[in-house]
């Protein structure tokens, strides 16, 4: 199968580096075909401006040099005129085949892959703002989402892959256990699990997670290695998180969920997944 | 009082910089200081790596431009030599006062503030990469937390100061409603308000959403800017979301809510919230 890993670590001897090259390796080593976006080695741009979109805006972003904060009136963000804005844009750029070429470049690979690996630690409690603008100038409207393509959840237009996350955290794993202080990992991680991957149709697995990373000993380290060759190993086996679909009967037409639909006693986001499978 | 407003949208005739700037005029009408951090206007960078620790790697990120995946076995990243472990990293530049200027002046506006507004647009499900990356550079390791500030959870290094979240969303509000298929709006932003926030020691308010702002009509924004004006208004004194603390006794050793402390039926995130706020 085509697997496309993503790393999001400065460092190229850390061990999130580390977990990314054992993946690339393991899974080759297993038949797959895998390519890689190495965010920090490919210099990858994080913030989303009008130089994603070069048809609207030639060079427009690059001459706005303000660093004041403009004193507008609160009203003129109704005049369009060559006003950012960003959905429309995007949507636009995407579906003339205009984006910037390193948008397109990432896009044909998620197109390419038949399961995503996103490989980062996890930094106040997300991804690190490098792969967050992965996110934001890849996924654009036109390609993840919008009136241009399948309605989300379930049946989004990258239906049909998979997505693994693999996350290193300094806490102990307790922090994140279902009674941990800092959430459950898989409620910390919903809006990359349920917002991201199923909302555009990829099925999400359930995150692997290394604890205590600040100071790993090798043997853990070996131990946590083995556990993740053996997640790779299910990555197209493995049962996905069960989330509702949209087109299910489950949610009313504001897309709320229908009552009485849930286990008794159930509350939260737990509510967006089938009982029987959480 | 003193309060910070940061802005991160890449358009200053958007909805969310005109909502930015409505928030600065009404507060100093009100009285109070404002200081701004407009992300975008300050092209600020996104993302972390060594240059953020000018002592401890001169020039050290600049020179490498391997764009390729490098090809290093999987246990190196234990030779520490010239490594850029963050956490370390950032945690001694902190300490000897030597953060590259930018990070040092955020903190500084941290610092001094009361309270801090974050104003942007929800990007899949989550901040825009370059107010992530505000996060992730600025909220430092004996700054925001580590074994050289206060624990976190309630008494942390920035307690005293308030936090209010001003996010703008296509979606319909039922989405984001407690039974809405996005998530309720305070669960979706767990990261920010537990995570960042209440983690550091800040007292969160229930966060001011506006929706469907894809296509929103003068009316609408008015009504919502009057409801924005009362929410700033009651910056002070709206009671902050009743997380639960850490030194509370709600907690074990290990970071696990107690048994039987939360009401019963209660799952997910909510268990960490007291029941009689919630």
């Amino acid at each position: 199968m085509k697997i496309l890993v993503v790393s999001a670590h400065p460092e190229p001897r850390s061990l999130n580096a580390s977990l990314a090259r054992f993946a690339v390796d393991h899974l080759r080593e297993a038949g797959h075909e895998v390519r890689v976006s190495d965010l920090y080695a490919m210099k990858w741009k994080a913030t989303v401006d009008a130089d994603d979109f070069p048809d609207e805006f030639p060079g427009a972003f690059s001459d706005k040099s303000s660093a004041d904060f403009p004193a507008k009136s609160s009203a003129e963000f109704s005049d369009d005129q060559g006003r950012l804005h960003v959905m429309a844009a995007s949507e636009r750029a995407t579906l003339a085949g205009r984006l910037s070429p390193d948008i397109a470049e990432e896009q044909e690979k998620v197109r390419w892959a038949d399961a995503i690996v996103l490989q980062f630690p996890l930094w106040w409690f997300s991804v690190p703002a490098i792969l967050k603008g992965w996110i934001d100038r890849v996924f654009t409207a036109g390609f993840a989402y919008g009136p241009a393509v399948p309605p989300p959840y379930s049946n989004g237009p990258l239906a049909g892959k998979r997505a693994l996350v693999s996350v290193t955290a300094g806490a102990r794993a307790g922090a994140f256990s279902d009674r941990g202080i800092h959430g459950e990992l898989t409620d910390v991680l919903h809006p990359l699990q349920h917002g991201l991957f199923w909302f555009t149709g990829m099925a999400p697995l359930e995150p692997f997670a290394m604890y205590e990373t600040n100071a790993l000993p090798e043997e853990r380290f070996e131990e946590a290695r083995q556990a993740y060759a053996a997640r790779l190993d299910r990555l197209f086996t493995d049962e996905p998180v069960p989330y509702r679909t949209l087109v299910g009967g489950d949610y009313d037409h504001d897309m709320r969920l229908l009552p009485d639909v849930e286990e008794p006693g159930t509350t939260g986001l737990a509510l967006h997944t089938h009982p029987s499978g959480r």
